[in-house]
């Protein structure tokens, strides 16, 4: 049997206890945080330690003609890392070394098994700062960043995972290793295969090391908050900063529903005894005056807006206390419910038709839809709450799921701002870019990989 | 013959006048600015006024089986844009609007043959900035810039072209449209094919359109200037600032060579009469007092690099006057003979190294070389200089030319830091990357053009 006769050869090459069977073991390997995402048995696990590991397992399963579903540490929210049925899961969580840290040149060269947390925390022992963040930090790894081109809270200034990639090293369909870019903060030698391989969502290779180009660690942060009593103005507020040309290092919106599960979990009253349809939270980390400066200037523009209550701190553990609110959401929000987040991004112009859109939904459906987001860059996490135990709010959910990435498009925006589209929104992938556009993904896909050996039938089904 | 039926079927489909074969009309539009590249007669020049044209230049193309050589201005310095025998050269320059300038969304929508200081001027009128400015920024052309990935003295804090751009419209090999991307700032919908055509010189489709993000426009510049009696005592300077987290608005280094010709030229002593062997030439434009802490931050790490001089001042004319020295370097070398300028990227602590290689290398080949460059981003253009009219010295600089290279290589740096490959390195992007890197450049070239229409010869010989 083909299965068996792989399974031993992997056995073989990278030993007994690299290669996983036992179906209560690799159940929890065979998804990620995704409810929506279909989820099947896979044949194997298999967690190599280097980076041979990885081109051995890739070599053994091409000649099996076994697909391989690459994963990190399996905190994203597309299914992308789900395992189909008879596949093996390439866990990279064992290629877990920080090679280098060059604080000269401001760079790191990492492998992917590393959590991004633990990442941070060694560069800024070296005063350099890593800047993706998604919410997931504390235990996601680098390498499911890179595989889907990662965002979080630092983007409105500090951009996403691939603004910070100069080069990786990928295991490529044949087990070949490429190695794209380079050390240099510049260089255009041939195309960019770099971002090429950011965020395909291991489609088209297995990413085994990036070099990225790090930071100046940032100043401890200043916070403001404003809150409004009227959605529209709270958009008018985010559009007047980014019209000013002002970038602040947090930029976070939460609308009526969020903020009333963070204030009944909390016990605490965020608004202010105001009637608080929306709350915006901002921070500066410039430091001192100049941070200071920066949020007087989006205090005035909330203000303008028709803020109905704004204050601005620098004491540290204030600031993390009134982001507290925006943080505990997901937990907050546990209290009515199972919450299912989705993930659109719109023109920062548009984002109080968001919120007001998903008001809408919500009614429709009959299930609560708490809006928050990343104002700064249009990015906004609309979260269903329903009952995992009903069928037909399950059904509702995945209804209004669907309704929300509508109604982004219809805002000119993208069905997925940094969660990716994995095995959930592979239709919706081709209705954002078109027939040419899954054409060319297809001729891609077909170059790099053309027995479709890597996670197939994510992102898109071959034709 | 299939030449003339294919003339004859562009001049019915875009005009006479968009379609040129007159050989001393055709001639200027057969190069760009590099003299070490082939260059060949064209068929025929075409300028489409519009998408369609571009569509239907291609498709015409397509099926005679003629190549197609894109070019924009023709500023490009590694000869991209050069005909190649036979070929129709498809000029950009008539898709010259501006289509849209979002101040509430920070981006605008551009054609091709807007010219960069045309663009920047007309969102410089909604307070926004468009930063990549490669020194031929008043008359190169926006695709030109998208096709080679362009740089500039911004990049050290603002990146190159492709980190300001958003989305593409793309004239793909068969005449169909590719859209890319997105209007949102973030978004991870499918592979990241944006960055994919940025930078690829023409070989992968033509680009119609893109949708820019702009930036706020920044403060009026201060500027400092250090001058240091040793090379490496200049090269210790950029990696205390690149380590101490500053990032200047501008970075430059000039070498003795550069330095004495500058002085010739202007009549003027840049050193203040000490043995200048190395300059910087940095700016800030955080504006006021922010601007002029962050250049007192650099004074002192001069100082202790050893500088023998600096000095900083927020004159806007004199900081003009202080730059001048850098920006006339090209053209006060025309006094020796005629420039030949290289493009290699290097780690920043590599940079005194790679400067005082230069020195060896002139000495050997008996040529004078100046050196210049983006010290911020380790972007070096050593400039060789050379009698045209003598084979034996045009022989000699091409060989300081690719010993340039081979300098830029063994010090962990790039074949080209912001020029491209074009038509004079492509054995040069095979000894960088590889093999394996060489493989999966063609399988993307045969993915997206398979009949190699698209600049064939450019970049990389297909197999």
């Amino acid at each position: 049997m083909n299965g068996a006769r792989l399974i031993a050869r992997l056995r073989a090459e990278l030993g007994d206890s690299s290669v996983l069977v036992d179906p209560d073991v690799t159940a929890s390997y065979s998804h990620d945080m995704m409810p929506l995402a279909d989820r099947a048995k896979p044949l194997a696990v298999v967690l190599p330690a280097d980076v041979e590991g990885v081109q051995a397992t890739v070599r053994a399963c091409a000649e099996a003609g076994v697909p391989i579903v690459p994963r990190g540490a399996g905190s994203g929210l597309s299914g992308a890392a789900n395992a189909i049925e008879g596949c093996v899961v390439l866990v990279l969580t064992k290629l877990d070394r920080i090679l280098e840290v060059d604080p000269g040149n401001r760079l790191a060269v990492v492998q992917p098994g590393v959590v991004n947390l633990e990442f941070r925390e060694a560069v800024a022992k070296h005063g350099l700062f890593y800047p993706p963040d998604p919410s997931s930090y504390d235990w996601c790894t680098i390498g499911g960043n890179l595989a889907t081109n990662a965002g979080g809270l630092c983007c409105v200034k500090y951009g996403v995972t691939t603004d910070a990639v100069l080069g990786l090293k990928v295991v490529l369909a044949d087990g070949s290793l490429l190695a794209t870019g380079r050390r240099t903060v510049k260089g255009v030698a041939g195309y960019d295969l770099t971002k090429l391989f950011i965020g395909s969502e291991g489609t088209l290779g297995v990413i085994v090391e990036a070099t990225v180009a790090l930071k100046p660690l940032p100043q401890a942060p200043a916070t403001l908050v404003a809150a409004f009593d009227d959605t529209g103005k709270a958009g008018d507020a985010v559009a007047r900063v980014v019209r000013e040309g002002l970038v602040p290092s947090l930029m976070e919106i939460m609308d009526a529903t969020s903020i009333k599960a963070s204030e009944k979990y909390l016990n605490t009253d965020i608004g202010a005894g105001s009637d608080c349809q929306a709350l915006l939270l901002c921070q500066s980390d410039l430091g001192g005056e100049p941070a200071k400066q920066e949020l007087a200037a989006i205090e005035q523009l909330c203000k303008d807006a028709g803020a109905a209550f704004v204050y601005a701190t620098d004491d540290l553990s204030e600031g993390a206390l009134l982001l507290q609110a925006r943080r505990v959401v997901l937990k907050a929000l546990e209290v009515y419910g199972t919450w299912l987040t989705d993930d659109v991004c719109v023109p920062r112009t548009r984002i109080a038709e968001l919120i007001t859109g998903c008001e809408r939904i919500s009614e429709r459906v009959g299930l609560r839809i708490a809006v928050v987001g990343h104002a700064g860059d249009g990015n906004m996490h609309p979260t269903i709450v329903y009952d995992a135990g009903s069928e037909d709010e399950f059904r509702r959910a995945r209804e209004a799921f669907n309704d929300i990435l509508d109604l982004g498009l219809s805002l000119g925006g993208t069905v997925t701002g940094e969660h990716g589209i994995g095995k959930i929104k592979q239709d919706w992938l081709a209705r954002e870019i078109g027939p040419v556009g899954m054409r060319v993904h297809r001729q891609i896909k077909a170059a790099l990989d053309p027995e479709n050996l890597f996670n197939p039938g994510s992102m898109f089904p071959m034709e």
